[in-house]
């Protein structure tokens, strides 16, 4: 029956893209050029020369680098040479690397030229031998050496890459991504963002976030091609969107409100039709309004780094177009439904019943299916503890809509409880996204010795926009229940993860701090 | 590692569908419609109708229909109860019908009332305990009394389906469809053909037909709507085409021909555009015009009953569309690559080995993959002998282009050996179905006492349209070498198989006939 049976794996779309479409261009760089021919070739290049660095089946191969032809490339040639890649955040600093390093057991690490001496200082930290291969002459000498070699791959539950978590609780864990999930994942990301041949895909979102929540592999599958950006900026985005006719791009939030600023600028993205997978965080209507303008189609996704990206659509139906835009902008910051590979996803309560399709009910986010990793690697507590009944726990909070559809209200640790009551900061964070001078918007619970908790917010205004907590407030009591507007407003730049995600740990230590948390 | 592993079947994509898209319609048959909650409700009835007639899990229930919405049902209904489906050909004559009731063991036979008659005469002849469940009252009421079932797989290898081949050698064999294999073929059916949600499929071809090239669960997959068809016909197609505002659908180069006559015919089709897969021969370039004019976009498609229908795409590269017509029409004949699922197709010499990528040497198409059979249903031999080396020989003779493009000369059976030198009536054909008054050529051997053998013509004309031996004779010499141009040429209706394929054994056997085989 083995002529029936081929391991699904997706560095495989590399080798049909190359067949097929081998004089297309897979990889725009800057003004390099690669052909799927010549991305299939290099590939295997590299493939040869990890075998030559003496890696073995299963070793973890890291690489440290911002979104360049490299890093695609490590997508393809660590898999062929049997290896597991581990993309690291390259905004981490060189203990956390260690870390990574350490805890991964990596031998090699691939890094670019302004991350070089990070990395060297990171491999020296990890007290571990590792050989250090830096893009440029370096990398290149090495492909020129190589033998090709293409593993085809026989186990396809075997891992292909380990992603780091961003670590906002604790250490990061390593999170396993199977041969198998990455397929399939990368399968149903072509399909819901509609990638063809003729598409072309800005990396805005960085490679190293859950292998670009599976487009490295996804716009391959289509033989699409990809755009390294480097360094995100409206310009450098706008520029190469018209440069090369980008049809496709991800990012998040904070990205989308970038691309589409609130200042009226006439010479970007009119008349033009792009997809836009955002996730990390539901898009605020206001940057929906702005996105739309700009000719941004934007689709909602929702995953974690233990679900290889978005495991969770919010597939648009048709009908809701005829709805006013603010109805549709309320249906497009739910999260939605699994994906077309995903399991149907539950919403439970603390003993693991699935909570009613109310629109008010709270539970916690419960997935499991080919999409979700396998577990932790060499951490199997913290995988049975995630995994505690054969379902992850999200540590989302959500609602079910009668529809189906789910609404994430909190992260677990998030939830604000007032006199009794549960505060989703969601909640209060979108209805103050509704306001046209608030770029970002954070709500924390603040220690009262009243109410037990009450909550604070912490505003990030549109550019110079003033706006007062007095316009804030007024502006929420039409929209939310007098309880849950935040007893202070502070304004400023938020404090973020590598990964760009707020750090909400860090406004409630600074509400702690002696110094500091005097909101207005 | 469970909660990471969920067995691949295609059944599931209904439960995805009617989750996400319960209130859209699934299907229209007639005046009749289902949503996906109703088609849902409807199979996990029909599951749990089976499971109430004794089905064991693993068992086969045989469907006699034309493409009915029941037929539908049955391709989740029948794997819901775990069971296996088997869908006859409806144009087969009872003692066929009967040999597969009895080479499968299938317990059930749902029949159409159409086909009523014949399935309880096949079932009597089958000589087995067959019940006989009648689409109409009787299979309504069995869905009433019945409780909601339904099975998750737990062996993604195991059959969900088998398909009896046309048997144009021997008796038909049962050609065994895994899980894994029609999951993965329907995603990549659902991503190729871009079926989304506001799809609408046409069912013009058969589901019996290698469950409708998996089509059946492709554009459930997609949460498409299904538009069935009992029968096809030119006005029939067109009306529903309009009626229902269809986006997709597959045929046979026959039926396209049907769709796209060549009188001139403006109310039908002009400004659509709809995605044609055909599939069964290339079509013709006359043809391809014609469907050009009525916004039939046409996708060539490549398989067999043994490849879970299209394993083989012609991918269309954007760039011919710059490309003079008649070289466009050439390069839309060629069969292609193998699909995004697919392994890499080869074309191999006797011995195995491949044949260079030059256009001109014949192989065998060879093939195998997650979408290929495991293997006929309890018949190894014949297993062993269509798969000797871990390769499924597929019986037709190729070229590859060097693109990597592969285009089929001849079934291995219909070469023509003249002089010594090999004839492929394929090509004879395609040049005379560059003749515009051509609807339909096949060439074949005729025993020659000077050249051991030489090809002859029967052809089928277009409409009244008059043409002569003479006529053809002028148009083959513009195109192909003097050696290849058929001794003869017969005018009239080709015999045909119950899927449609003509005949060339029983053309054959006429020009052995005694009174027969007298060609202009």
């Amino acid at each position: 029956m083995k002529h029936s049976f081929q391991a699904l794996s997706p560095a495989r779309f590399l080798s049909r893209a190359a067949a097929v479409y081998g004089d297309r261009v897979a990889v725009v760089d800057g003004r390099d050029r690669f052909t799927y021919a010549d991305l299939y070739r290099r590939a295997r290049q590299l493939a040869g020369a990890l075998i030559g660095l003496d890696l073995r089946p299963g070793d973890r191969v890291a690489v440290l680098s911002a979104n360049r032809h490299e890093v695609l490339e490590a997508h393809y040639g660590v898999p062929f040479a049997d290896g597991v890649l581990v993309t690291v955040n390259s905004r981490l600093g060189a203990a956390e690397i260690a870390h990574i390093l350490r805890h991964s057991g990596a031998g090699i690490l691939i890094c670019s030229p302004s991350l070089g001496q990070l990395a060297e200082k990171a491999a020296a930290e990890s007290r571990r031998d590792i050989t250090v291969v830096h893009i440029g002459d370096e990398y290149e000498r090495l492909l020129e050496q190589a033998t090709l070699y293409e593993a085809v791959v026989s186990d396809e539950l075997a891992a292909v890459a380990v992603n780091y978590t961003s670590g906002t609780t604790g250490a990061p864990k390593g999170v396993i991504y199977s041969h198998r999930g990455a397929y399939l994942q990368a399968l149903a990301m072509a399909f819901h963002a509609g990638l063809t041949a003729d598409s072309t895909y800005l990396w805005t979102l960085p490679m190293f976030h859950c292998n670009g929540w599976c487009f490295t592999w996804a716009v391959t599958a289509a033989a699409g091609t990809h755009v390294c950006l480097e360094t995100v900026g409206k310009d450098a985005v706008w520029s190469e969107i018209e440069a090369h006719d980008v049809t496709h791009l991800c990012a998040a939030p904070t990205v989308l409100s970038m691309i589409a600023p609130g200042d009226e600028d006439p010479d970007h993205g009119h008349g033009r039709s792009i997809w836009v997978g955002v996730g990390g965080a539901p898009p605020a209507p206001a940057v929906l309004a702005r996105a739309r303008a700009r000719g941004l189609r934007v689709t909602h996704l929702y995953g974690m780094t233990e679900t290889y990206g978005p495991v969770v659509i919010n597939e648009w139906q048709s009908r809701w177009d005829e709805l006013p835009e603010e109805q549709r902008d309320r249906l497009a910051a739910r999260q939605g439904v699994g994906n077309i590979v995903s399991e149907p996803v539950r919403v439970v309560n603390e003993a693991g019943i699935d909570i009613p399709a109310d629109a008010v009910t709270l539970g916690e986010i419960a997935l499991r299916g080919n999409n979700i990793t396998p577990g932790y690697l060499n951490d199997s507590a913290a995988t049975e503890s995630a995994v505690p009944d054969g379902w992850l726990r999200t540590g989302d909070l959500a609602v079910r809509h009668p529809d189906g559809y789910i609404e994430i209200r909190d992260r677990a640790k998030d939830v604000i409880i007032s006199g009794g009551e549960n505060l989703t900061s969601v909640e209060i964070e979108q209805a103050l996204l509704a306001h046209p001078a608030v770029a970002e918007a954070a709500v924390v619970a603040r220690p009262d010795e009243q109410w037990g908790e009450r909550p604070v917010a912490f505003i990030e205004p549109v550019g110079q926009t003033p706006v007062t907590a007095d316009e804030l407030r007024t502006h929420l009591l039409e929209r939310i229940a007098r309880f849950k507007v935040p007893d202070a407003f502070e304004f400023g730049r938020l404090p973020r993860t590598a990964t760009g995600k707020v750090q909400k740990f860090a406004l409630k230590q600074r509400l702690h701090a002696p110094h500091g948390g005097r909101p207005a």
